[in-house]
């Protein structure tokens, strides 16, 4: 893995060189050792799933083999309804626990595009959400990993299948920040550097099928791209 | 990290030396990218918790945070109902995916023993076990990997707190046998090499206090062992 710079020139430079964005594979911006996934995080989200607002994050987790890159394509098993949900991924920066909310953002290393792709089918049958949402590939990640002095504190999140808008909302709407997130997790389990936080999605999730084509939009950091495919 | 091979009679060889088995310190078998971890494989304990035996394997996960080595201490928060389960831990030995059961121990590198340190008081308010069973150190494996061949088709699983037996079974009691678990499993996601499936505990579970001493023993495996203290 090599790491280079994006520039909005659509250059990509790298050891004193630089080559146009679509000459190079996009991978993943990190290796997570696991990534903590925040669910009902906005409140209309939580009410068009039919649930509550929690009164602690509700937290899941989806291991290194769901992490997805830049333009990949991601595999759906033959059945089920599959959905769509943006969302705003915290890098983490450094190893770390128990971290106080006013120190949170020292341990960040920036911030990128997630998109927790989830089987409603399995999820609607599970206590945990392992068939539903721990599947090969059900992470894309990317497509950079932006300082978060780049990032608006309400930033706009948007989500498009095949140019539509589907999902519009804003970090604004967080119902728990990345510090409190940070500190509640933190309590609990040791974060590496690479590890990632993924701080939950709006209202507006919806199917996706073969073919589909995913943008997933964050203000400050990019559009995510990927590709859904049944098997 | 070295791998030696234990002999009976105390003894730990690598490169060509011996060293007794005191004098070295036993990590975790393995380096797991992810530990997926069956609910309620053992009727008797579905019942002693009671829910009802599933249809198809429970799964959760333990991320590699979680992992702890023969010896080593848990560490446990300051409070919350904590209770120990022993368990039959499958190391991965390859990287696989749509595995048959026919062929499922070709994958398998070996047995080892395993306890799920679990907080019941989070556990029981979580739609997802992350804070219950995911924390730092609620996972120990060990102490060694043994041969399939070394164990039998029903072994005897047992769990000592301070010398008192809390958990007594046999794995003939399986709902769902290790074949049929890898089978299920990787029809979802790919394990990697290092990877553990653990198979679910037998009834008896109970508490745990500070300065307890924790025995999990395995037939042909052996006994892990691990010490508790309350933050």
């Amino acid at each position: 893995m090599r790491e280079g710079e994006y520039h909005d020139d659509g250059t990509v430079s790298f050891g004193g060189r630089s080559y146009a964005v679509d000459d190079v594979e996009i991978l993943a911006p990190c290796e997570p050792s696991k990534i903590v996934c925040v669910g009902r995080n906005y409140a209309k989200h939580a009410e068009e799933r039919g649930e509550d607002v929690p009164d602690r994050p509700l937290l899941f987790l989806k291991p290194p083999n769901t992490v997805a890159g830049h333009g990949n394509t991601v595999t759906l098993r033959p059945e089920g309804e599959v959905e769509h949900e943006v969302e705003l991924g915290v890098v983490i920066g450094e190893q770390c626990r128990h971290v106080e909310e006013a120190d949170a953002m020292d341990v960040v290393a920036g911030y990128t595009a997630a998109v927790d792709v989830s089987n409603r089918d399995d999820q609607d049958r599970e206590q945990n959400w392992v068939r539903g949402k721990a599947f090969d590939g059900s992470c894309p990640l990317g497509p950079v990993l932006a300082d978060p002095a780049h990032v608006p504190e309400g930033a706009d999140v948007e989500l498009r299948v095949n140019g539509e808008t589907r999902q519009s909302s804003n970090t604004e709407h967080f119902i728990f920040s990345v510090p409190e997130l940070i500190a509640e997790i933190t309590q609990y389990m040791t974060l590496e550097e690479g590890d990632v936080i993924i701080t939950g999605t709006p209202e507006g999730v919806g199917p996706l099928e073969d073919g589909d084509r995913v943008e997933a939009e964050i203000e400050g950091v990019g559009t995510l791209e990927h590709d859904v495919r049944r098997d």
